[in-house]
Parts: C-alpha cells; structure tokens; sequence
C-alpha cells in the first residue's frame, strides 16, 4: 500500500463548510455576486446562497457546475485553503 | 487576484469519472470489496457499485462519508490521481 500523503492524517472542517468558504472565496476573488455565479453555473441565485451558507446537500453534478463556471478544478472547491 | 495555480488551466475529466477511478483505486487499496466499503460508510451496497459506475449523482453528504470511509480528505476523492 502506498503510503498516505501528510494531509491524509490531518483533520478537515466538514465538506459543506470546505464547499462554502471556498465558494465564498472564489467568487469574491472574481467580482461576482451570487447572482452572477448562479447564472454563470446555469443554477438559482438562492441555490448558491444556500450552499454559502452550507444549508444545502448539493450533487455532484452541481458541485462541478459551480467549479466550471468559477474555473477551478472540482477538487479545489473541497480543499481546505491553507494547504494550497 | 492571486496568481491561479497550473493545475486551474488544464482541463480535468468530469467529476463522476475522477470520483469513480479514486473511490475504485483506494477501496482497492485498502483491500475492501464494495459491500464493505458501503458497510464503512453507511450505505448500501449498490449505492457504491452505481458511483464506481459513473451512474449516480452522489450528494457532497454521502462523497464525505464515502472519505471517511475510505480515510482521505474529500478533496482526494475529486483530484486526479495524475497530479497527486
């Protein structure tokens, strides 16, 4: 078995917290409101308020809308910022 | 706006097909058969076989119990493996 990489030990916040403040994060970085974001990912502006406020069980499907239309890969809307 | 990382540039298979090859390859590694692994995460069986599938939209809930599970951070269930 390959060994695990250092960040496989170490404790994460919750995945919708991960989601939201990275969601936050992003599209505060690129200017958009949440409802420029919600029309960019073809999704509801109170969809994306409910995500940032990590009041929603989002999909996958959704997940990569929202990283498609903020340019990031998918994994990055679930990394924990400080161990970019 | 900080710099993006390569990784932001280079386009990334869909997130069922990364979430399918790294939730095969680490039930794998960790020598778990799906039932077992559906068991670890407290799911059923066929929810497993349908992700490794590519046929599910899994929810961001179900992912993280999935890497629990699996004792990863969930941002390694959706990165690809090539850029580890």
């Amino acid at each position: 078995m390959p060994s695990p990489q250092n960040d496989d030990l170490a404790p994460t916040p919750p995945a919708r917290e991960l989601l939201a403040l990275n969601v936050i994060r992003l599209r505060q970085q690129r200017g958009l409101s949440q409802e420029a974001l919600a029309f960019e990912a073809g999704l509801h502006r109170t969809f994306v308020a409910h995500v940032e406020r990590q009041a929603r069980n989002i999909s996958l499907d959704n997940i990569e809308k929202l990283a498609l239309a903020l340019e990031v890969p998918v994994y990055r809307l679930l990394k924990p910022a400080a161990s970019r």
